[in-house]
């Protein structure tokens, strides 16, 4: 085969895609020689034209009109970069209409809006690719969807979010509140001036419907995923967890249990031992466990420019290949229709740190209280102090909803002062 | 597009073989669904037809004859799970020839006849995949090669061979001695009764070509490795690690520097918070740097039937869609010729123990020695004993050859009771 150049259409010119611009321009004559194809961005929509950019590309070459790129017989394939529901997702569905595959880094559009988009790919019989939407610059949708076609994945437990990760690290590793560590990574261009996205867990949840989604065959949306943020996260919670040989990240977890599917987002205090323990600062990180496989975990870069350009290139390259030589990408794998588990019917463990009354009897009465709801617990030890004891339990895998009713009720007894921290723990054997 | 059907002839029947037919019949339905193709094994070849085997087959689909069934018209794709060079080679050569795609996890064959055999699929413009040859589940051969096409790869540092990582996790966590650990590894079956592949580290030198070929575009074969094994490696050497923060890890390591590949086996010290270090056990990973993307891992089981047999069946979707639908995937990328660095000019850091005289001018001796070879010291301490002293350095990035001559010339010396033990150093900032 010879060489083949595929025109590109680019929608956005932010970080990403400007990486993207450059990385092409360094490596386009590796890629070509490689893969047989030379990809060619040939015109871009931003915002603003007059904008200087550090693009190697001519001022022609940019335009406000994203949909006159999108209808242009010239474009070849449509890379879409501008994040967000509207208006990337009528351009995407104008793409297929046009007859373009799509490649995208668009988590918000897919966790969406992804059964919309996918069905009109498949209508047209062209790929879409998104290897850039969940976890920057790490190969992971690709090695689920095609290298892990044939396995039954379990369970996924992923680091997806690179701010909240950093925000922990340095919690963790400084002892700082969440407060201290979040205004350190705004400095450092680690957090958005407003981090709700990231803190409050909105970006992990998209991700996690995404490979959710992917690993179970289903259509899971951002909506049915549960999240909490790290906001109440306290030095003390993490010091806590440290003492007892835990770490505390913010997870997206994907489980399957009896057909139904269970996607949640939440902190939670996983086994210094565990490979996700490891991963520090902005770095992801995503825990695969198969049927056959067993256990697998991808690790690297969740954000920045280059990183994610890897990714997106290496979508390029492969629907380039399929518009010069044939062949397609696999398509929509959601062909099954799993119901969404809800968060009270999930089962964990959990970590439940009591101030109580230092009387005899109290430890009986909140045994009495898991005891009754169906809570057994793994782990009990009480320290005392002057007049107040405090009580630090590691449940057994117990249903959310009864582990909730718990404590609750511990709420209301007059023995306890104060639930001082609660956690759930992943990650055990 | 509908369901289609791909015959597959498969070589050789053992663990993996088994493991993929057993996983072909368990998933084969989830497979159809997912990825529009149904994969069936039509005909086995095997040294032994009337032996037992624990797979669902008819008899009949067997036979001795593993020509026959690269021939057959019936059989649409070839997987040779034979292992060994002969009659491999010349199997998958007449696979090539009678039109067939082939899927395999022979990795010696690949380091040492792989030129060959991707001329050949390039002749006919067939597939040939290997996901399986390197790192057993881990998906990697095809993260490398198709997901970071556009990527300029600088270093891999990898632990590929799980019998060596089996033993110095137990020397490292129980103190045993490496004899011990292996004889306890055999016993558990994770070594063979000739251990001599795995602990000599011809198997990660098979596997570190493979990798060095993908990730520098070059040939490299097995004999371009160098390499040293584990047999050497003291319970000492281990505990003296893991006083400077280090572990011992057997490390697959391929290298570009200045344009020349350097591509090795050895035991190497890496620090505690490496992501490597925590790889435990018989498990794999690989850990890659490249010039965009930064720092990834792939971590999962090195080997184990069913573990083997998900790369295998990603493989052979892969391969079975392209023959279904179009389309080929990403051919021989060794478009280069680089020269291979002589290990003697390669560069790294290193590890020494000396046992010394206990005298004035001694370590002024020694630091001479190092000083006029060109090596520089980044650490020393000594450690006096009666009569006698332990100094122990760790050098600079330092030239091999520089080294080597160092520690010559150092045995030479009378003030030089002993070289107690010597360890390059990996994975430093």
């Amino acid at each position: 085969m010879s060489e083949r150049t595929i025109r590109i259409g680019m929608l956005g010119c932010g970080t990403v895609g400007s990486a993207v611009v450059r990385m092409l321009a360094e490596h386009g004559d590796d890629i070509a020689v490689r893969t047989e194809v030379r990809l060619a961005v040939t015109r871009v929509a931003v915002r603003d034209v007059a904008r200087e950019r550090d693009v190697p590309l001519p001022r022609d070459a940019f335009t406000t009109d994203a949909a006159s790129i999108v209808a242009d017989p010239d474009v070849d394939l449509v890379l879409e970069l501008l994040g967000g529901l509207d208006p990337a997702k009528d351009l995407i569905l104008a793409s297929f209409a046009s007859g373009k595959p799509v490649v995208t880094a668009n988590k918000e559009v897919l966790s969406i809006a992804g059964k919309e988009l996918f069905d009109a790919a498949d209508a047209v019989s062209r790929d879409i690719r998104f290897e850039a939407a969940v976890a920057g610059g790490i190969p992971l949708i690709s090695p689920l969807k095609e290298s892990l076609a044939g396995e039954r994945v379990r369970r996924m437990l992923g680091i997806v979010n690179g701010t909240t990760n950093y925000v922990l690290t340095q919690m963790s590793e400084h002892g700082w509140t969440f407060e201290d560590a979040l205004t350190e990574a705004q400095q450092l261009g680690f957090a958005e001036a407003d981090p709700t996205a990231d803190i409050d867990g909105f970006d992990a949840a998209a991700k996690c419907a995404i490979l959710a989604s992917i690993a179970f065959n289903t259509r899971v949306v951002a909506s049915d995923v549960y999240r909490e943020g790290i906001a109440r996260i306290t030095p003390q919670d993490i010091a806590d967890a440290a003492r007892l040989g835990y770490v505390v990240k913010l997870l997206a977890i994907a489980e399957l249990e009896d057909g139904e599917v269970s996607a949640r987002v939440h902190p939670a205090m996983i086994p210094d031992a565990h490979p996700l323990a490891s991963v520090r600062d902005a770095n992801n990180a995503v825990f695969i466990e198969g049927a056959k496989v067993g256990q697998l975990m991808f690790y690297g870069p969740g954000a920045g420019g280059d990183a994610t350009a890897t990714s997106v290139v290496g979508d390029l390259v492969h629907v380039a290949r399929n518009l010069a030589f044939g062949g397609r990408a696999i398509g929509c794998t959601c062909v099954l229709d799993r119901p969404i588990r809800p968060m009270d019917a999930t089962t964990g463990q959990y970590y439940l740190n009591l101030h109580v009354e230092d009387r005899p009897g109290v430890l009986a009465e909140i045994a009495e209280a898991f005891a009754h709801n169906g809570v057994s617990i793994e782990r009990v030890w009480q320290e005392g102090f002057a007049e107040e004891a405090t009580l630090v339990f590691i449940t057994h895998r117990a249903q959310e909803g009864a582990f909730q009713k718990t404590v609750a009720e511990l709420r209301d007894r007059s023995s306890v002062r104060a639930v001082a921290s609660l956690l759930r723990v992943e990650g055990e054997e």
